[in-house]
């Protein structure tokens, strides 16, 4: 089977329309029309077989993971989807594989208006880089670098339940049955936070995603921003399905160290506290204040006003 | 060594930088700010290890041609670069050799203008995907599916000299030490055809980059425009170094069915062909008048006026 015929085979059939793609796929580029007055808030991620993800990962569920994370980036900008490429590198050609991968990552890419505007598929082992594409008014994006002393400290949804998914799936943890279905569906699809990012964008000082756990990604900002921050770690948002499943510093230890949220982490200005409220309400999305933005650079963890170190789950790519 | 810092180390210090990039390498997207009244072409190619490109292949080289093949997408387009970003996939971290590609990308890069914005390196088998995004004139786009009965057929540079340089490399070839040189930097470092593409936006009816053989990529185009060609095979240009190391109808198979080129095919209406010559005069690239477009879908090859079967050394990706 040629290259060609298996994007297109795969790939063209639901490929969402928009207006704004002038040449989609089937030609050496796409051709785009962004919006008048709009910058474009571009991101790639990868996700490689045995490091990103196992080899029995559904693919219906890495198609849509693929995307999701790359979405992730978009939220963390406040941008707005728009377009896609997708490198898809794969052993063999596996029909059914692809059908299920397909159907997942359009899944996703309808839901958000995302068009796939083009790729390359290539023989190798099974690896997925999708480059996505968002719009932004000019001079708007959200950044790491915008937090100042005094600003406080937000996360939108639950934290760890990615990371104690995953340990469940290696058998490292258990739960009920019910617990355990919520737990693996927030790792393996998890929600990027992409309208909540938009409402922020007049409203947060500064935005990032939580890809690597919130200890990590929070370093990020506080590099940036040139600030440290102190945290309350009993203020930090937990599913019932985490609380229920591992004892309170375990689950502590998942959501602060644990990777693959996907969550936003953001600060306000205390002057913009009342319209983050109206802002993330519209969105329908929870978000709860852990901590506070302070000079000095360094990250404190406290529980009950004293110091807390938390057990370190934490993962890096090249270990 | 954190993949953040691995990302940092070798690509933002010698990243070109633009004045339309609003945020670049570092934060969860790079923002861009394209012109006014430009649309954005973008395309995406992966190359494998021990698929596109064979382990000991110079990793100088490697980064070099990761972004010509991606610019020469471009360049069929007519689209002028602006923007990539590259996933890097490696088994380990090799300084030397992340110092070495990383030359070779941005030799190309800066060359071309192409700033780096963002990325993503992780652990896995040895691959490369850039995604390139270029600039153009609202509607002005070349694509595939313009030809029309009676446009004359033509060719940028010469063909087949990266198919030889591959088979010089392999051992299955030989040439004298030289033209050696000469056809391996054709397949290790081929020209993208940049200024030529943009030179021919007004002009051509329709362009394609040759990346899989003159014999297989035409076929793209007379499906896309719904026409038929013949090509006179004794006009197909062939380099002195090519016709010195092989036999006359070898050099012509290696010219019509080997792969990676990355030279133009193109077609051109018989009113435009006076300010075809001006505009590739000023590009300072050769251009070579091969065939003609006609109806009825079918590739015919000609020599001395009968019809013509080259020995096929084409490749596919999946095969």
């Amino acid at each position: 089977m040629k290259e060609f015929q298996l994007i297109e085979s795969f790939f063209t059939g639901r490929a969402q329309s928009r207006k704004d793609v002038v040449v989609g796929i089937g030609d050496d580029c796409a051709i785009v029309q962004p919006a008048d007055n709009k910058s474009i808030a571009i991101s790639c991620d990868t996700l490689v077989e045995n490091v990103h993800f196992f080899p029995d990962m559904p693919a219906a569920d890495l198609g849509y993971k693929s995307l999701a994370v790359n979405l992730s980036d978009l939220a963390s900008m406040g941008a707005e989807p728009a377009w896609m490429t997708l490198a898809l590198t794969l052993p063999e050609v596996d029909e059914t594989w692809l059908a299920e991968f397909s159907s997942g990552l359009f899944d996703i890419a309808e839901y958000y208006g995302v068009a796939l505007i083009g790729g390359d598929t290539t023989r190798g082992p099974r690896s997925i880089t999708i480059t996505i594409n968002g719009q932004l008014p000019n001079n708007i994006g959200l950044t790491r670098s915008g937090a100042k002393n005094g600003d406080w400290i937000y996360v939108t949804g639950t934290l760890g339940d990615s990371a104690l998914g995953l340990d469940l799936l290696r058998n490292k943890a258990e739960a009920n049955a019910e617990d355990r279905a919520y737990l693996i569906q927030r790792h393996y699809r998890p929600t990027p936070r992409v309208l909540a990012g938009q409402s922020l964008r007049n409203i947060a000082s500064s935005a990032i995603d939580i890809s690597d756990g919130i200890m990590s990604d929070i370093q990020h900002v506080l590099k940036a921003s040139n600030v440290g921050a102190v945290i309350n770690v009993d203020n930090i948002p937990l599913s019932e399905p985490l609380k229920a499943s591992v004892s309170p510093e375990m689950a502590l230890s998942y959501a602060l160290t644990g990777g693959e949220d996907y969550e936003l982490l953001f600060t306000v200005n205390e002057a913009q506290k009342g319209m983050l409220e109206v802002a993330l309400a519209e969105s329908g999305v929870k978000f709860t204040q852990i901590g506070q933005v302070c000079t000095g650079g360094q990250l404190k963890l406290l529980s009950d006003n004293k110091p807390f170190e938390p057990i370190n789950l934490g993962f890096e790519h090249f270990n």
